[in-house]
């Protein structure tokens, strides 16, 4: 059941596509105690859960810290991080008894603050910036049946925001990627190095380098001197090329896509609504698309087609948070403050005060409160909005640009697409992959934390740059985080410019064996991981879900937070710690371990319980659920090689459902269905 | 078997109190692979593990990373972290089979970089950057009878850089610290809530604020008019003042302590040997102790009458890396390059050279290769070291110049002491708190997985600042980090001025119910700890070891990195992670389960093995090993009430021998035992 209820005048978001009567009375859980600012909160027991709210830190169950919608550019993410790249409001109350289990969503653009249970360890407090937000009370449905109410609530809400993208087959297959790869030589080597080492490689991504002077839809002819020709080349052996685009256009008179933007008024204006906004990032002083402006997003997603015509199929939008390192206002105080300091004894007063100065221009609040989005109310009308009142739409409507702009440039191709930025609406146009993560242990353990609130709020394709974006990886990290890798949708090892260059070759020779072996894995369970997604996205369900969200009556299950269930028949429990060669996992059910070394699998039964399990770091170990099989392809290099007629069963189930991908229509077709029978 | 080599000419560190002839063979495990800089390199099996290395970040097992010997201010710690505050330069290399397990120790004062299989996963490098170490070789001895070679060589370390510091009983007493305290009436208001809400409270510790100008040695008299009469005041409840010492003294004319040490020239020199080097700290411009002079240290030490004449009997001793926020050098150099900046369009190749400019300046090498101390040969020459080439040896030194001039001004106390930065031999003279943590569950991980490290390199006074000293901490986080913290020798809530304010008091009514009860535990187990912590120091043993130093053929044993043997009978399993209400524990032996509970304890057996154990929020569970009995005193207010004769036994063993503490000697009383028997 769901109710909705507005509040103020909220503007359309998008991320709801199903027609709800609105609900007049006063919504059936917690109370709102405010409404300038909306404040609702919510009087928690001693076992209330809540799971969800997508792109966030910490566990699956988010209970005890505050968290904070607010789309940001976040290098250094950590337990404290309150905001992430995305926006995700929506989130699932779960109680054991007496009280109901609820969802809530809180459809606005504006900044959202969750405090759950920070303050007052039994409270939820929810506060909206913004006085209009529409707000979503699911609660499950009687006639569910065997389904929990934890995932019957979650399908009901994805039901409403729509179906997730679905990537091409290709998508599912490893991508690798560096900041730094910067001619098309570099990237020859990079590909003909997994050739030589007998490792699959399906795309390679370009980062901000292939670009002349950072300007979106160009390519330097320095560093690539024919683009279409070398897409080529690399098609020619199943590899594609997946440049990244960035939300920021360089201000400079003669750039096609900067004259075209501001003869048009395209970019977002100042209070005046007349100059354009102008702040820095990586070509230095820039100008932002209105994106939300559909007449902007058409013209901004028409571009693409400078890269398509190269032979382009898939992309990465970056940095639309917006990411503002500067702006001319706060350049121009830091210099003015900076002045004040000379000729000073700096003590605790103001040393602190001084050193803060110059990085003090990053993401200002102040900065994102000076310039103005065009932005629909529910009623229709268009008209400007401070951005901070809509901020967190931004980058979500980047990716709807993108999406809608290649959907009309290749009607006849699913292209592949993902974002930095995001809030719920933009998970039917692209996937996400999970920003700037770091080379660290916890950083990983983070990932399989992160990705069940992902999957509640639509983000199935998603990732995070496996290995840690930043700082120094090691072998044996690299090794685990694989592991897991592919077991995510969007599996891609990036690094930052200055981290250990970490492609798979870059080991031991036992490492380089190892990568090898986990990717064949990789490659011979894409259909099943394809098949699974696929299902997911037609039903509204979730491909990666905690254990709980299958067992919601088993005290145990609610507790497990490093172990998830991918797709319909896999559990995995990944090593997420240096120097443990196993771990104990818990097993709900019985189920069948799978041990995959150097491509052979060992099959053992487990008992329902606790079992400590063995995990070498060679080896993937995974768990084929009660009932289920899994097939398990020849591994292939890339997916330009795939055949779905030679395969393995692992797992004691009689049937498994595959589909195929014709790789040629937007639509999903329920048609591609094949069964496999034991 | 303990061999010393000695390589160039290294300067007299103090580590080490035993005679040991020089052994002129090559060492017998590695090979010292180049002298310029030293590098001793040692090729590591599949199943090696690395145990020690004092203060750092990860694993107990440290294989796989880098580490660095480099005593840093670091308010950041992550993974990522090579250098902490202290520099433990001992490790333990744990073959299994065919090859021998054996301990290094690299006794020099310089930077010693540890690559434990990072570049090469197989390969153990350690870099001196001074050519002169003295290297030391342990191995297990051949009748060490049942003792594991980990706790042999350990041992043996230990035994020659002699005994660990022993503080005075109440140093076991529970501490309230927060930098902000700024006044009496302030100080005055936390120990009257504390007495308010029945919570037992042993000490307050002032921060820089009490300080006049930040000014060491000086008390504020605006906010402590008699800090004299106060401390007498909070005495007379039992309660103790520990107030912070830095390592830097204003540069100021007509202040006592600069003027002294300008005048007989104490302070670090620039190269001329001449001029005092200038550095900027808390007090703004400063200049630093020669702390690794005797001389420097007598008067430093002397200094502080000032504070023991007012009733002080406790200190820590901060900044003594020494932090250096900025140098009249480095300041001037920044002003100049953000000159460069001013005009320019700033994009991704100048604008992150900007952001980081006015942050650039601390802590600087360049910095620290600007002055010089006065360090002795092994001969005994002093003479001046330029010092980078003996940094690691300043905050040990500094702790040093403290604890003898507490002992010649209050030769009849023991007083408390304890440091932020340290070095191997500085453990003697006081212990250490682990410096500035987040409020992060992994920081809470990280401590149980540091103190191992901390007690193999003699700092068995020490602990973390529970509930983490930076960022915001929630009320689960602080029970969970109280139930740890009342094993760590060294207890205390200690918080940064800009912290949630996190008092035990300021929580919700059952949380601070639930805090008194584990504060009671905490004296209910003081005469334990302070029994086994004597005992260890004594005896030259670890108060808190990992599993496997009692079990090391244990494989399970081996790889458990977050249970910790406290003392002889007991065992801890802290829960680490937010939302989780039990954990899966490893017992090695059968053991008895004891939940303490408002005050109340509950046992039951528990069978060795892998089990999955409650610990609900409002307990604290802990485990009495096979044979051991526990005494539970009656739990009091402070230990100025503690009175020994009314406990509780837990376990099953036959007899448990205690220390009583007299309090008033410097030296350990072995005739304090006493037997206590079913």
């Amino acid at each position: 059941m769901i109710r909705k209820y507005i509040f103020g005048s909220p503007v359309q978001t998008g991320a709801v596509i199903e027609n709800i009567p609105v609900s007049k009375e006063h919504p059936d859980f917690g109370n709102i105690v405010t409404m300038t600012p909306f404040c609702w909160k919510y009087t928690m027991q001693h076992d209330t859960r809540i799971f969800g709210l997508g792109e966030s830190v910490r566990g699956m169950n988010k209970r005890g810290y505050l968290y904070e919608s607010w789309c940001s550019d976040v290098p250094r993410q950590d337990e404290g991080t309150k905001s992430m790249y995305g926006a995700h409001n929506f989130f699932i109350v779960k109680e054991s008894s007496l009280h109901e289990t609820f969802g809530v969503f809180f459809d606005t653009g504006s900044r959202v603050s969750f405090d759950f249970g920070y303050s007052d360890y039994s409270e939820i407090s929810v506060s909206c910036q913004d006085t209009g937000v529409v707000l979503y009370v699911i609660t499950a449905d009687a006639n569910r049946g065997k389904e929990s109410t934890l995932n019957n609530i979650t399908r009901q809400f994805r039901k409403i925001i729509g179906m997730s993208y679905v990537p091409p087959m290709w998508g599912f297959g490893y991508q690798q990627s560096r900041w730094g790869y910067k001619t098309e030589d570099d990237v020859r080597e990079i590909v003909n190095k997994h050739k030589q080492y007998g490792l699959p490689l399906e795309a390679v991504c370009l980062d901000i380098d292939y670009m002349e002077d950072y300007k979106d839809f160009s390519v330097d002819k320095k560093k690539f001197p024919d683009l279409k020709a070398f897409s080529q080349e690399l098609k020619n052996d199943g590899v594609r090329l997946v440049p990244i685009i960035d939300a920021g256009v360089k201000l400079l008179d003669g750039y096609e896509v900067y004259d075209e933007g501001k003869e048009n008024n395209y970019f977002c204006k100042k209070e005046d609504g007349k100059a354009d906004y102008v702040a820095g990032v990586w070509p230095g002083r820039s100008c932002f698309p209105d994106f939300l402006r559909s007449d902007v997003r058409a013209w901004f997603g028409s571009k693409y087609k400078n890269l398509t015509d190269l032979g382009i199929e898939g992309f990465w939008n970056d940095m639309n948070e917006p990411a503002m390192f500067y702006s001319d206002e706060s350049l121009a105080a830091a210099f003015e403050k900076l002045e004040t300091f000379k000729g000073k004894n700096l003590d605790i007063n103001t040393f602190f005060d001084f050193s803060a100065v110059s990085g003090s221009t990053f993401n200002r609040l102040d900065d994102y409160q000076r310039f103005y989005n065009r932005a629909e109310t529910l009623e229709g009308e268009q008209k400007p909005h401070r951005h901070d009142t809509v901020h967190n739409l931004f980058g979500g409507k980047m990716t709807q640009a993108a999406s809608e702009g290649l959907k009309s440039l290749m009607p006849e191709k699913r292209c592949l697409l993902y974002s930095r930025a995001s809030c719920i609406g933009s998970h039917r146009y692209g996937g996400i992959w999970t920003g700037d993560n770091n080379a660290r242990w916890n950083h990983m353990e983070q990932e399989i934390k992160m990705l069940p609130g992902l999957n509640m709020c639509g983000y199935l394709y998603s990732g995070a740059d496996i290995g840690g974006f930043a700082e120094q990886t090691t072998e044996d990290l690299m090794l685990r985080w694989m592991s897991l890798g592919i077991f995510t949708p969007l599996m891609r090892n990036h690094a930052a410019w200055d981290a250990r260059e970490k492609e798979l070759y870059r080991f031991s020779k036992e490492a380089t064996d190892s990568f090898r072996s986990i990717l064949k894995l990789r490659y011979a369970l894409l259909p099943y991981i394809y098949s699974e997604y696929v299902k997911a996205a037609v039903n509204s369900e979730m491909f990666i879900r905690p254990l709980c969200f299958d067992f919601e009556n088993d005290r145990r299950a609610l507790e497990i937070q490093d172990q998830l269930f991918v797709g319909e028949g896999i559990m995995i429990a990944p090593v997420c710690r240096q120097n443990e060669n196993g771990r104990m996992v818990y097993f709900p059910e019985p189920m069948i371990q799978v041990t995959w070394k150097d491509g052979k699998t060992k099959c053992k039964n487990i008992k329902a319980g606790d079992s400590y399990i063995e995990m070498p770091l060679d080896s993937v170990v995974f768990f084929v659920r009660k009932g289920k099989i899994v097939p398990l392809f020849e591994p292939v290099m890339n997916t330009s090689q795939m055949k779905n007629n030679k395969y393995d069963l692992v797992g004691k189930g009689k049937s498994y459902e595959l589909y195929e991908d014709d790789g040629f229509t937007s639509d999903i077709h329920l048609e591609g269905r094949i069964r496999i029978l034991r």
